[in-house]
């Protein structure tokens, strides 16, 4: 296994000792998180019990395979623990998220958890978000228009792409991937950026998480927010 | 005729004449505006030359049956004038809209407007809006969710229903019409119902009117707002 993914893996499975008998757990996407879906499994084939509440078609299909209960946030408005991965993570616990597409459902599964946990590997980590480019979905309807107007924010945004054709969000919609120089005040630049007609979610969350566990090369590191309880 | 509707064809009609050779035109979408396109037809027939906006798919049906050439905001971004409906117009010319399901390409359109005037009949206008069901657009993804998240603000959220279906915008969302007992601080409501994730597009329009036609019994009344420069 290339290192990279070593690190992934430490991370992914290390969060499942967070989850307890009884618990409704939200399921993040991506290439970390798979390793606590994967690790999930096998306790869940070991008698654990829990209902996990996935954040995309993605990981709904993984679960099921893994034989993971699942509902759904219409059912269970209350999820007692989300494990997610992310795209960039500062110090202050902000968050990148949208590579893998599924930023809506994760932003809302974040906003209906007690807990959030978020699994990385060490370069995710960054002294302030920006290197990634932030994922925006918007809605098809004037998305040219909309691209224009976040690029007043001080971005480039640039249309997703997949398989040679605009990618299409779980929701019907399209993302756009904006450059920015650095983000200094990610609070400020969500509100801005929500406010604008054809936004439908942007891929920064800020204050959400409550823990984030880093896979590094000789141990895991776990950064805390401050109102950390677990 | 009926003298409800009669009103909202002096309104409907008399926003044309602000119209001029060349402009780009956002057109809206409802029972009173929908006179400002017929009116608007004739001109087009009689030689002026526009491009329309429509701001929903009916409108455009409509407006293409009136012989008016059409273009896409994705094309024509800045917009010079739009002419759209309102439920609720308040003093100080913030609108709620959406009671026939565009409003997130009405607020899009509006929003590319370098001038927006409204036109409605004399029972839309309240001096504190809220006395109509606020519109609001939701993903379906989790709807039910967002509807209890919605309630903490302090309104009955309601899910639109069409012949016995969840209405779907044509933007392939729903509408949950949120009743609140009023709406003192509608900028204030809108920040806070733009960042709930779910949440695609608030009815309310605030700093968006420039002028508001309205169709009275005995006279028609206009209102502007303080910045306005027709």
């Amino acid at each position: 296994m290339e290192l990279k993914e070593e690190l992934k893996r430490k991370a992914g499975e290390k969060a499942v000792k967070y989850i307890k008998d009884g618990m409704v757990v939200g399921l993040g996407t991506g290439s970390t998180v798979k390793y606590t879906i994967l690790k999930l499994g096998e306790l869940v084939k070991d008698g654990l019990d829990i209902i996990g509440i996935p954040t995309s078609i993605a990981t709904e299909k993984l679960a099921k395979e893994m034989g993971i209960k699942l509902g759904s946030i219409n059912d269970y408005q209350v999820i007692d623990l989300t494990i997610d991965g992310a795209d960039e993570v500062d110090r202050n616990l902000n968050l990148i998220k949208g590579g893998g597409g599924a930023l809506l459902r994760e932003k809302m599964i974040a906003h209906a958890s007690k807990y959030e946990i978020i699994v990385v590997d060490e370069s995710k980590v960054k002294s302030v978000l920006g290197d990634f480019p932030l994922p925006i979905e918007i809605v098809k309807f004037g998305y040219k228009r909309t691209m224009n107007v976040l690029s007043t924010l001080g971005c480039k945004p640039l249309l997703r792409v997949k398989n040679g054709e605009a990618y299409i969000t779980d929701n019907g919609n399209y993302i756009v991937d904006c450059k920015f120089e650095r983000i200094d005040e990610p609070a400020k630049l969500e509100r801005r950026i929500d406010e604008i007609p054809g936004v439908v979610e942007v891929g920064l969350f800020v204050g959400l998480a409550n823990k984030v566990i880093v896979g590094k090369k000789d141990k895991i590191e776990i950064m805390t927010s401050s109102g950390d309880s677990l």
